[in-house]
Parts: structure tokens; sequence; C-alpha cells
């Protein structure tokens, strides 16, 4: 589960520029293509949450099933463009709704999310504890956590990837790999 | 250092279209993403090579010096229009020459490229050696390296990264959680 801490809850923006006008939501889709993809097809047994919380309704919870999921291409632009089309006919929803084969949006937060999914485990640099039986694990975008997600994030057990400070994106091909070996 | 074996050696794609008209140039700029960035900069001891060897003059080779590199942002896009930005200047020229600061284009191929990389070794599935002083990682794209370029890899030592078949900028997010830890 990656939180966008401003990637917009509306198709407000352009796919040109999912940098900027998107809320960096640029870091959000290098994460889905590294939970999802290995060399040449979809990692079935993993599915990725979205926590988008930037303007203007958050949150909506993107859901990518890797069981379902149809569509879906390594590059930023396409899975940008899948998001954007999602929210365009997620409009004012509540949800759940299956936007596209794998993909659902949901007007819900981390909160909600987190109690849905199994053995949630936070990425940390700080993180003491081993991975064991994690199942969920949890990364910010290029932002940490806000004060009022660490209220609800310290709860949780915290893990580490070494002393180096990673993108999102380079942190979950680590834990893959992990997983893998 | 990554073979794309048909990434266009003129401009004549668009930004929109990089897994398409461009010949998978998604492939190239996210192992660049993966080798030169860190959470919040640019990994100054790492360099990159990218052999681009499509249409319709190849082959051209793109040196990025970590060193001195400026104007890289993580995202593809961004990334490729340094690239097409640079084969516009290039045009038909020889070279080398920095097209924009730390990137550098020149009418070299593989061959070429190896006579000045340290201690490379090529990275594949079947790979049985040890990582041991490598420097230089030789990854191909989404294809599996040409049998004439494997004339030229076969006489390198190879490595493997584990069973699974990955992404090119996985392998390389890896390769750089070795040599960190």
């Amino acid at each position: 589960m990656i939180i966008g801490h401003r990637a917009h809850t509306v198709a407000d923006w352009k796919l040109d520029d999912l940098c900027g006008g998107a809320g960096r939501l640029d870091v959000l889709v290098r994460c889905v293509t590294a939970s999802l993809w290995k060399s040449h097809g979809i990692r079935h047994d993993t599915d990725v949450w979205l926590i988008l919380n930037g303007p203007t309704n958050p949150p909506v919870t993107v859901h990518f099933s890797g069981e379902r999921l149809r569509y879906l291409n390594p590059d930023e632009r396409s899975t940008a463009a899948l998001i954007r089309n999602g929210l365009i006919k997620f409009k004012k929803e509540k949800g759940p709704l299956e936007t596209s084969p794998g993909i659902t949006m949901e007007r819900i937060g981390l909160n909600e999310v987190l109690k849905i999914l199994p053995s949630p485990v936070l990425l940390s640099e700080k993180g003491s504890e081993k991975m064991g039986e994690s199942k969920t694990f949890i990364l910010g975008d290029d932002k940490d956590p806000t004060s009022e997600e660490m209220k609800i994030l310290n709860k949780l057990p915290s893990i580490s990837l070494g002393k180096e400070s990673l993108l999102s994106s380079a942190c979950i091909t680590l834990i893959h790999h992990l997983l893998d070996t």
C-alpha cells in the first residue's frame, strides 16, 4: 500500500504532467510497476493499494488485483491512464466501483484500508523489526507520512531495508526479492 | 550498460509513445531511474550507458554521468525528453557530443563501449559466477541479447540475481542493494 499525499482524486490533470498536475502520480505508478511486473508478466499473487489524498475530493483508494488485472503495461503513462480513466468513471461515487478489470476505486482512506489488509507492516528507515510473516507493506510516496498518518501507523511493526534512503518503487523491488528468495 | 535492441537512434517518435514509436525506450529510461536515483538525489558514483540499436542510424550510445548530470528527474517522460532532445542535437554527428550536462552521445556500439568500461559482467538467469569486483553490469532491454551480441558477451563472466526473471530496472535496483550493503 502506498500513500500518495498529493495525488489528485479527480482527473483534472494531463497524462503529460504526472509529476506536476497529477500530484506526483509518477511515484505511485512506478510503485505499481515494481509491485506487479516480472520480466514478461504480472505477479498474480500480488495486490496494490494506492491511497490518493490530494485535491479535490480525498481520499480515493485504488486497488489493483494482480489476479484479475488486465490491460496493465509496465510504463508510467499507460498505468496513469488507467487511473485517470477510472477517476472519470468514478466521479463522486462512493464505490467500490471496478473501473477496469482488476482495478477498483473506493472512497476510503488509510484507516479503513488497514482494517481489511492482512499482517500490515510499515517500511521505515528507522524500522527495527524482522519481516516475519508480514503480508502488507506500507510506504509513503516522496513524502514521509504526516503526523496524523503516523498516529495510525505507529501502532504497526516497522521494518527497514537498509541505511540508504531509496525510491518507494526500489523498496518494493527489494521486498519482492526477499519474498522470492 | 543496457542494450536497447529497437530503441530509435533518431528522434522520429513522440514523448507520448515511448513503448511503441520509440522502440521500447520506456524500458531504458526506467533503467536510468533505477540506476541513478536514490530517494532524494542522484547517485553521483554511478554511470549509465544505453546502447540504442534501433532505426534509423544505429548504434548510438548515450552515457549518463552521475557525477556531472543535471536536469534528471525520476519520471520516464522527462528522461526520454533528455534523450529525444539529445538525438535532435546529435543528428548525424559521430560524437562524442555532450547534448546536456552529464549526457554524452557517441556513434559507438557494444564492442567499443565494452573496451572502455571497467570489470564488465553479464546479468543472466543462467549466470553462475559471483559478483566479486564487478563494476560494469550488462543487461538487455525486454529482449535477450542477439546471437551476434552473445558472441561478444559470452567472453564475459555472468552472474544471476535469482530464479525469477525480472524487469531490467528491478535487476539494477537489486545490484545497487547488493553493492550498498
